[in-house]
């Protein structure tokens, strides 16, 4: 299979924030931001793998900024690394205020989606060539955050993680 | 303010796994999982507290079983320790097989509420109480998620983050 | 078929009031509240029978509270007796103030659902054992009210209903 | 005030039955046609009334008949009786099979509503003159239907129902 | 196939106007109404040619008249012109103000669906035999709008288009 | 007011069709796709001018080709002439087909908006400069739709549109 880049998986899903998405401070509900992001990184791991694609895990997500009624929120999300079977997703999103247009980050996130066949079993991938500066340095770190996401797992022991002891041993 | 124990907010979310919640392989979207776990632990953030609570962040959520269409499913939220202002809350999520009734765990999940005042401000909540073996062993493991939390945010140095130290270097 | 404890089949449905679903007063719809009382009742028959079940019939319900937006709202559905295809299912609605916390009675409503087979045939269910007192006052009165329903469908005379007669003639 | 013809609230909802409002049998959720009543009946309310009006009660309901995905539901309701504040709506469910377009009546419903005015408090209606017989006949027994509510809210004693008891007695 | 009146296909949705259908100013948002006209014309479409029916062009709609948050929303949609295997669908919206419950009208809009087989394909529709004053107008309307139609597809040569011709020569 | 670009208004609007959006063949409804292209238009008329947008007008639209179940429809929009109140808003959509990843052309539509203060009142907008040959030929055809559209309201007699007089007079 050829290597892909990831602006072929780059998926845009702009819309506006409803009443009915909203909490009591009239602000957007984080669960619902975790929805529409599972859905735009759904389709950027689909049209990198052109399978049916199962969100497998999310990454430990921040809510640094609430996100205001009728704001206009575009959540943009691409492939930043392929494994075998998975891929991570990269998730930037951005609100624009409703009278300045005044656009700012509200949020990252990162999800691992699985391609799957027919019958749900696991598939190969294509391999992800990232292209500028920020594509390779998320490419570089998705490496790490797998291993940090395989010792929360259980599934490697936290001294065989060699990535993320030289991180915490200074 | 006195403490209080797990289950003076342990929350129970009992519903069907409907058509419009599925993927093409006729499982549960993982954005709606994370949404109804969302509102599941905002509800028990808010016993707790008695104030408005907003989502501060989710942890490293792991997807392991797919929920098919008709299930029952049932997130079951409590908080599992008190900072000053924040709350963890912890999820276990369940289903029943729409045929043999039999109940497995589908998921675990922990997110992090932030307790507000009604314009928004973060107000003092009260310090919890875990009483069961389960409570306890939550409660301890909550500082090391924090220290975890506070790393990944850059807001901590990870050799400042000594439960997490231990861990790595074994 | 062993008989089966209430308390097998209770179910519990805690969500929000959100503001699409409530009237221009800002409370609850009642329709919202019936199609809640509705999902929740369907588990519980499900849980009993362990068979798709449908809703056959809904005893008279009275909204003698308003439910604000905002609210907290647990819908909690039990079998409270089984014939010989159908069950009735007891259902307690409690709502609890955004604010205070302060848990009151909103509602209370019976329906009764028909286990069936994949053709929509009725097929026969467990039988209910109730344990504690107020399930077996529950219990009691599922009779008189099955001989109201009946009554009520023209397919019991009046004069034949002698549960209900011995209560008109005081 | 003057008194008003049923024809003057009469409301018809037609839709379709779409798979996000069906259960495992494919048939529409019984919750889901109670919340479509509902609204019908509340705008029938509002007619006559020109108030805003809450759901006060629902009567016994019977569901005899499976309402298939794709089906189109038409949901008739009209007042039937006005007392001082509050109003009793007969309501009437056809469906229409997709195919043949056989049109059969699929259910009766009868809910009350009361009139309120901006602050919730109940405000007086209009009376209600029924033209035709059917209308005749409905508001002849909504009297009857007004007294055995009272006895189930247990707002009146068996024994008073004068109505109801000439029924009991045969 | 038997010709058939207008009023055979006409078909009355009325619902009212929720929170979650609204824009900024509180009123219904152009694309909720689109969507509402599109589903009862779809119903009348269908009760015309008792086949599946799926949307082939929207006229031109302008949109007159805010229709604000709790109004009342009648769409009354019929058949005011059969073709070979399509219909055009002439729609009439009115609204009811929520206090005085004045009745203006809203909106006007034209639709055309064509029906087809289980595969998709194309099929026969009876024609349409107008009665009132009204329908007959809009019956020899549509013929000058299907040629409108087909210019503005690139179907039909604009200087073919015999009877707009005339209309805009003079 | 400095005049502004095409790419500061677009729009992009990518997301699955859902088993709730479809009709009986599985196509998304037409209805469905009118009201995400007026979510996505709205947007691109409020990035134009900084103000509350509502929907003015839609054009004649064609639904071509249908669009199944699980596809990924892409709904761009970008204002394409804007007038002294009023901006036309061009609308493409494609869809990629959920195997092959092919993407076709699945409709257009021009959609017209205003832009009101805050009690409603219509309000300047900037003016349009477009850039590519796609841009400027929208422009240009933009002027002979609005006489259309004018004409279709009644609010200019057909004879004293010229431009649309030169296109049916060949």
């Amino acid at each position: 299979m050829r290597a892909k880049n990831p602006s072929e998986s780059r998926t845009v899903m702009t819309d506006m924030v409803l009443p009915s998405e909203t909490n009591p401070l009239n602000n957007l509900f984080g669960g619902e931001l975790l929805a529409r992001m599972d859905r735009a990184a759904s389709i950027a791991a689909r049209r990198h793998s052109r399978r049916v694609t199962v969100t497998a895990s999310v990454n430990h997500v921040a809510f640094n900024r609430a996100v205001p009624l009728g704001s206009v929120v575009t959540v943009e999300a691409a492939v930043s690394r392929a494994f075998r079977t998975s891929m991570e997703i990269y998730i930037d999103v951005w609100m624009e205020d409703r009278f300045t247009g005044e656009k700012t980050k509200a949020n990252e996130a990162i999800y691992t989606f699985v391609a799957v066949d027919e019958t749900g079993v696991p598939t190969e991938v294509p391999a992800l060539a990232p292209e500028t500066t920020l594509e390779k340095e998320r490419f570089e770190a998705a490496l790490r955050r797998k291993q940090l996401s395989l010792v929360l797992a259980g599934k490697m022991k936290p001294t065989e993680a060699t990535e993320l002891r030289a991180l915490f041993m200074g």
